[in-house]
């Protein structure tokens, strides 16, 4: 996928490569790719416009409705919301409004093929292995980190990322984390949902003494639950969570029957205010689409690490939700729209079983969409035959 | 049920008619109605005061509770909240204020007679049949929306009403909709927890190109999956659908048997933010009264379009929650409080096994209540024998 | 407990007793406890700080963790949030917050000892007895309310108490509550969640002319469903609620093997807003740790009286929720998180297998945690031996 996404990018975009550490940045293209072209090159549809049967696109449509309500014969001066500022002597309000929403479409489309910010969070960290132990080494970083193209937030992460990395274990395994504190300010790591002896808990001044800067502690434990879990600081949290101090724990069953058969896995972590809103460290157009091949199980782990409520949105599809903080809903239930709270992480498979490119996205629409397009906490999942 | 209350507000109601369109409007009334009357012309009591055994009023009660904890003797200084202007140098701040709540009341008692603001939405729009397709005709306009007796928005409807139609078919039916866009802005339609075709979805430059004004687009698409679902705007949405761009699309199972029995329907969708708190397009005292003889099975599909949180208390009987955006929930489940997140729809039956006029409103109370009264999402389920 | 950390405060602390009415205050500590003082004086750990194998703590880590990412090398000026006052020339920012943190970790543990704050709600209100009717009286106050240490706020209580009195009694009773109205302001009360007669329900000019300053109103009837329910205002209820006019009524089932067996009982109300964010009337560090011994099953009766969501996060253990508003969740779910909306009220068993300290807060971090450490929604679990 990202292969014939990259093909496409180099033919459709006047790029500029930048080289920021080890990202190769893209930066927004400078002119719409049009949707049908959107679309064809996504490999979703063939050339032509796709078009249902009986489609009519019509300008001098005759309205056959008429009710007797008042309605409105509309003027520029009626026009509701806020007013558009027009970039151009020639470009109407309406055209630049809708270029403004046509272009962060080919932004995202552009950012699938090479990422348009630098950096990417939810990276797999391989634990070492000492006498049957699995180890990991996690630093908490002061970091710039780039929510969106060209938005640069003083940020914080672990090993540098946002999320931080993805730790995996298995129940029953012994792991032994260890943090090295690069802050500016004492942390202390919680293991939000592993059931851990106290003093592995992480909440500063209650199960341990912070962190200081410069300074190190390992937490050692033995897996008791498995699940969709979390890590996060426990230390001035509403500021260093908000800021990216943050990272799922994954913990398989040691009975691998326990748990659903899936043919693709995405982890989506949700994070608002300090960063703007955030899917796995990203605003729309930076966040990554979800894609399958027709028939796939995709298994989507959500958690929500912000301080409000993101009920998401997934067009065309079905969600069918099994899991929440790790233990099994019975029966799973089915959704297009899941509501995942703060602090809360649910499991669901959705069954690709319609191709398309199908919008995903936080249905308070304030968090995904205004006057100048899609933004925060939209994607998409891209289903191809 | 409206023929009583219209005979009530006739004898009551220091009416004035203002002919609005089709819409027959009352301006609300000027004089109180008094509850004990309210209850009695609703048809809910008797002529005499409802009393329980036992009920008691004495305003020189003795007190017998002393615990000694900090009570403040109460002088008007140390009243909390905003203080209340005095319409009149004869009443006294409570007495205002007890009057502004009596007031809204009886205009809420007067709306079920005859609406008090101009334009009412929700309403069936039957279908044509085309060689045995169910054709629907929508436009997205631009229309001046009463929300509240007086308080005009500017506001976008579809069909000219807030929510848009009703509309309604079967499981199995392929079905047309044509949709002109009379607004100054583009716009495009997207068929919430429908499962359509990608190019059917309606999401503006990702699955089809904008309705630029004036012109329209038609879609197509057989219905694959029941359940009570939603149509609404998908471009500028944040704007679009909170300003009234939406309705609800109900699709019956193709075997009926998979749904509950009722005696009575209703729609609630909610809203939030930019036409203030609304239920099906208006505000309290404008909200309708749900009805039902007791004894009914009363059914109400939930649909939250707002941007925000609301659970609704149904005082005095039970829901019983059994679909969640179309798909059972098993078993069904009963709660007093139902919270259906933005972009969720919910359908419960609240059986009236108990007469009397039951307050229904968010139990978020700054939706509902303020210091002039019920306000906003409130509306009351009146059962009577 | 109590005694035990009584003796506690009494070596650890230097105390200021005042008397305000029936209860002995404490002020908060001057000088810090000390995390390992705090967990060895708890009863939770032995005198040596508890380590688990393979703990190490070092300021000269050596970080194997390179993965290319951007990161900062910290100094003073890129430090994130809100800058911090420096209380010393000799305290660092960093130490200065986190004395902050330490401080009010503290202060928790004096409350449990002796409460930091005057006024205690939640309180049971026995019956007394009339011709088999079980009779209470409660009466609606003005009241000077701490919610945290030095902070009194203008509020409305029944008894005086924020939650009121703990009313209780079981399915099928028939219950008199004598309500006097000592505010300045009319006022009502709800039955929230008890299925009554109209005429009992408590909303004024609705089933009732509210009830003015200094007069009375007596609510009866019988108790038809079981339940953990709620009892407040339900005039100007956005203010009289949030301002405390609020309170349980726990029904117990007629046939108590309808219910789950338990060891200890806590009832938990949230609320926000008015009088900031607070656990049963008042905010952490004044707020009560909960506390159990190895293997009890604690039951907790969650209410949100609020206007906002709180997922409250428990760590270490989990929480097996079996009814929503009364009626059975079925199966039971598990969870380390619980999203109460307001107006809904759950009942959950925690099993305390897990001996410790457990932080237990509302995962909307910025109602729980800020840069002066814990405040608000914020308790623990103390579980020992």
């Amino acid at each position: 996928m990202a292969a014939r996404l990259g093909e496409v990018r180099a033919t459709t975009t006047n790029e500029r490569r930048v080289q920021t550490g080890m990202e190769e940045q893209v930066k927004p293209t400078e002119r719409p790719l049009g949707r049908r072209r959107f679309l064809q090159k996504a490999g979703i549809v063939g050339a032509t416009l796709p078009v249902a049967g009986g489609l009519v696109i019509s300008a001098c449509y005759n309205d056959p409705t008429s009710n007797g309500t008042v309605r409105v014969t509309p003027t520029i001066e009626s026009l509701p919301g806020p007013s558009q500022t027009n970039p151009s002597p020639t470009v109407s309000p309406v055209e630049a409004m809708d270029q403004g929403h046509e272009k962060v479409i080919e932004d995202f489309l552009a950012n699938q093929a090479k990422p348009l910010t630098a950096g990417k969070g939810n990276q797999e960290l391989p634990p070492t292995l000492d006498n049957g132990v699995k180890v990991f080494d996690l630093t908490a970083d002061e970091v710039n980190w780039e929510t969106t193209p060209g938005k640069v937030e003083k940020a914080r992460g672990f090993n540098g990322m946002i999320p931080g990395p993805i730790l995996r274990a298995t129940e029953g395994d012994r792991v032994r984390i260890n943090v090295k504190n690069n802050l500016l300010a004492s942390t202390s790591v919680h293991w939000h949902g592993l059931r851990v002896p106290n003093a592995m808990d992480g909440v500063g001044y209650l199960t341990q003494d912070p962190i200081k800067p410069g300074e190190s502690f390992t937490y050692d434990f033995t897996l008791r639950n498995h699940g969709s879990h979390m890590y996060h600081s426990h230390h001035d949290s509403s500021d260093q969570v908000n800021r990216g101090l943050l990272g799922a724990f994954i913990v398989s069953p040691k009975d691998p029957a326990l748990y659903p058969a899936y043919d693709k896995e995405y982890i989506l972590i949700m994070n608002d205010t300090l960063l703007g809103f955030t899917l796995n460290g990203k605003g729309f157009p930076a966040t990554e689409a979800l894609t399958a091949k027709k028939g796939e199980r995709v298994l989507i782990r959500w958690m929500n690490e912000g301080m409000m409520y993101h009920p998401f949105h997934l067009h065309g599809l079905t969600m069918e939700v099994f899991a929440r903080d790790g233990y099994p809903i019975s029966p799973p239930y089915l959704c297009d729209t899941i509501d995942v709270p703060p602090g809360n992480r649910f499991d669901c498979i959705v069954t690709a079983d319609e191709v398309g490119v199908w919008a995903f996205h936080c249905h308070v629409l304030s968090h995904a969409e205004n006057t100048t397009g899609f933004f925060g906490l939209t994607t998409v999942m891209m289903v191809t035959e």
